[in-house]
């Protein structure tokens, strides 16, 4: 055993070639005994092996700096950084995130989760060097579905003109999270197939330095390379095919499916915990509106299954250019939405929330100033979505619901989102976004009256619950604790429209009540809430406003977070017994 | 003359190939007539006098449709298209925005003035008509300063992949709004040099179809090329050659001056109405920072301008690579003053609030959520910043307030702009930006106490205004109304922070106030007096909001429209007498 003996790089150094292959192999059994135990990222971590071995082996990290875009491949790294009982010894499982994580080792130089962000993060280090008068290497690795993204583009084209060190590493295993989309991938293809000699180098094209290196996984061609491009005094891209999830075969067959997974049984790849079954309400949508309307096209940025299009449906509607995935490339997704909806035919974009923010701008501008009818599906929002830092949605109604003409509306059930649903895609008024629910609860009514007004769940007196659609259960549970309880029919209350406040109805509720509490599954501050605290300004109304904590939450639980910042069924109960006015109570 | 009888496209296709030329002097001429008479875009415009011409004869606007990006070079266009008197007759300049806009004509189809976003939108329009069945030729116009944005890379990247009619005019000008940044341009720079012939093509490398004109100045040239492209079957690249200014000696010659400007004499380009002094604060301040620190670096996105750095001054630091344009490409420029920063430099990142809304995601992601020590100066927030649809900066506040880590410092006057800056610059704790007033005062204090602490201007009791930055002159005039005229002393307060309230002062206010007026020049759903009226929804304290209505609002006049909103000294003075309580007042 060598990884035994690796508690960092230094160790690394003083093995042979040959023993750095074998090093790999033992690194690689690592992975899979904790992906199969744990799940998690399986493809990138498994194809980047040889890679990370070799980069430190020839490199000395932290004095140099390896910038891992997206991060998700980071497994190994951390490995081989003092961090292999992460991997290795289930009780310790728990000890690192799925990402880089400056507050884990210093080995690792950002937080980082989002793609196509590493080479201008890079670059940023590299002149911080040049300014700092240091001398060491730095190097960013980015895989070839990142690639799709502007962000990524920024950075190449501003390497092109930067004079110093930087290595930037094209970690090509042919595959995004699903399959690669865009022309860039037939110049990869072309670059793959000629061994890097083709004519028409997207990266010669921007004034870059190219090297390329076909069997990425074998570490002594690796190390050859990165010892030929180490202390470079100008900008190389280092482009090396590798094998997407490398070791399992099953992953290397099916790379989409094994992009990242729930734990597994390492003999035949099938999961321990059984099938996941995926609530199909979303793809069920969006299928029946293709279906049914051969105007309409559906748009996603690199995740298809997130919008649950998998093997021959997908390609069904894609073959027809009605399933239109733009690669990892959000902006691009949400203007060609636009552009869409300005010609006539009806569009749809679906999106999880984290994602979302990486098109603020064209939501904005390209979209809204524009006023055409393009529907965003919000996914994942709220405190029910993702749970790590560098994957929130808890400020999804912040991004959102300031921009003018959009109308953001947020169902409480699965029979709402599918009322709501039909307005937005038939509704040629305006840009709607629907905040998907993260769960969806089921409901026995299809009338829904005018979705565009509020939605009043139990009619009380005295206080009122103004909640989120996800936190309905939470309202109304607290509804049953003040009847029960303390003999009280309060009233609750979902916005619908979170784009707006429906003021009659707020004006209304001054009759009888002289308390409200709002609640919401996303940040505080700069919330739904506090557009009815200011509604109720110049009222006696009391207006408390409940919501998650301004801070880059991450591996929380989302009850406990909630019940933290005052958010469960007991806790707004006493809160209302609390400060009711007896006289209404 | 022949534009007299140009009332359409229509018309143009009467003329031969000889007339066009003579149109476009005409054109040419109209455009420098009201540009001399009013300013605006001058460059791009004159560059594309011919182009525009070639487009109207060869293709049939509106059922082809030209998408403009950014839009700024749609003066041609617009005298084309129905619209010349706008031009030629001063009584009619009004009539037209300086953006193309689809209520002003049907030959417009997107209100755009942002930079990189007419491909995608353009494959949107493409799609839309395959979906509907239509046949049209779909036409993008892009400038070679725009494509240094990820949107347009996206864009065409996903174009690669698009199998129907889509023309992508390149108007390559050797210019972006100041010179062009970035490895793309030396690429173009091998196109230009071999007529379209050169290796490494990164339209080719991007799976384009792809020509070439050298001169793209020339109607005939043009219209030969653009004949041989209409009706694609695919997408296809039209790199064309211009020349920036064209037709104006001083023009062609400093094009970065004359990429936009005021009113000028003809003869020789001199100002009417004088040369224009600009504020030297923002660039004082970088300066010295560049020049006291080595360390330290700035970054613009494309307007160098903006920050003041022209000439000798800019080249200086430029060369020590502290002065760094990335091109127009907000991303990459926070994630690199993020590395920047994260490597322990200075750095600082300024931008007009308009654009920094490209780099939303990176600002919170690779930015605050690494808690990088970057700065970034916010130019031209709120409501005394641009005017115009396509460039608003009304809702800085909501973009950045909710975002864990950053520090929102909002000066009100020139001095504590100083002082906030410094802190800015040397304090490592977080990012910061700085909302830069957009017409400095001056005070004579030095001392500004805590800046991260509310600034009490005016102690009184009974009301309170709490004002952002800008709009301190109208909160102080206020309390010198409710002093003359009622005899009341009140309180004026400016935040400072915007990312958090002073929850101790809002506290301290209970004690002697019962009513709290706010007022921000920027939109009113989602800002900072949202928070202060949620701080006090539990209390007696009564708390009006004043903010600017959510709306694309266009070519405004500040004053006139915070008065519709309800700030004006007398309109708050109004409210605070009819609204306190007597018992305090």
């Amino acid at each position: 055993m060598f990884l035994e003996r690796i508690n960092g790089p230094d160790d690394i150094k003083k093995l042979s070639l040959a023993e750095l292959a074998l090093l790999s192999d033992e690194v690689r059994d690592a992975l899979v005994f904790k992906l199969s135990c744990r799940g998690g990222h399986v493809g990138s971590n498994l194809g980047v092996v040889e890679l990370t071995v070799a980069l430190h082996y020839v490199f000395s990290s932290p004095y140099d700096k390896i910038v891992w875009d997206v991060s998700h491949q980071c497994y190994p790294h951390k490995i081989l950084t003092g961090r292999k009982e992460a991997y290795t010894d289930p009780a310790h499982f728990g000890d690192v995130t799925g990402y880089t994580n400056p507050n884990e080792s210093e080995h690792d130089f950002f937080t980082i989760g989002h793609t196509a962000t590493s080479i201008p993060l890079a670059l940023g280090l590299a002149k911080g060097r040049d300014l700092c008068g240091s001398l060491e290497n730095i190097i960013a690795v980015i895989g070839d579905g990142a690639l799709s993204g502007g962000e990524a583009y920024e950075g190449l084209n501003c390497a092109g003109e930067y004079n110093g060190n930087l290595i930037i590493i094209l970690n090509d295993n042919e595959q995004s999270v699903a399959e690669n989309h865009g022309g860039l991938y037939k110049g990869l293809g072309k670059l793959r197939e000629s061994g890097g000699s083709c004519e028409h180098n997207i990266f010669k094209s921007l004034g870059l330095d190219y090297r390329y290196l076909e069997n990425g996984n074998d570490t002594e061609s690796l190390v050859k390379m990165l010892e030929s491009v180490k202390d470079t005094d100008h900008p190389v891209v280092v482009h090396i095919h590798t094998v997407k999830g490398k070791g399992l075969d099953f992953a290397e067959k099916d790379r989409e499916s094994w992009h990242s997974g729930a734990p597994f049984n390492i003999c035949d790849g099938t999961p321990k915990n059984g099938y996941p079954k995926y609530d199909t309400t979303v793809h069920d949508s969006l299928s029946a509106l293709m279906s049914e309307n051969n105007n309409s096209a559906v748009l996603t940025a690199g995740t298809p299954r997130a919008l649950g299009f998998v093997g021959e449906d997908r390609e069904h509607f894609a073959s027809e250019g009605r399933f239109i995935d733009v690669g990892i490339a959000e902006e691009c997704a949400v203007a060609y939405a636009s552009g869409l909806a300005g010609y006539g035919a009806v569009s749809v974009f679906g999106v999880y929330a984290p994602f979302l923010q990486r098109s603020y701008d064209q939501i904005s501008h390209d979209l809204c100033l524009n006023n055409n009818p393009a529907t965003i599906l919000v996914l994942l929002a709220g405190v029910y979505g993702m749970k790590s830092n560098t994957h929130l949605g808890l400020c999804d109604i912040q991004m959102l619901t300031h921009i003018p003409n959009l109308v953001y509306l947020d169902p409480c059930s699965r029979q709402e989102y599918n009322e709501m649903f039909r307005y937005a895609v038939t509704s040629r008024a305006h840009p709607t976004a629907v905040r998907v629910p993260a769960r969806f609860r089921d409901e026995e009514t299809d009338s829904f009256a005018d979705i565009l007004r509020a939605r009043i769940h139990l009619r009380g007196k005295g206080a009122a619950v103004i909640s989120t659609g996800n936190l309905l259960p939470i309202a109304l549970e607290c509804a049953g604790i003040c009847k029960k309880e303390y003999g009280k029919d309060i009233t609750v209350i979902t916005p619908r429209v979170l784009t707006s406040t429906d003021d009659e109805l707020l004006s209304e509720l001054e009759r009888d009540h002289s308390l409200i509490v709002t609640i919401e599954d996303g940040e505080l501050c700069g919330g739904y809430g506090m557009r009815v605290a200011s509604f109720y300004g110049m009222s006696d109304m009391k207006v408390k406003n409940l919501g998650i904590s301004k801070k880059f939450h991450t591996d929380f639980n989302a009850e406990e977070l909630l019940s933290e910042n005052g958010i469960s069924a007991r806790k707004i109960a006493e809160l209302i017994k609390d400060n009711i006015q007896e006289h209404i109570i």
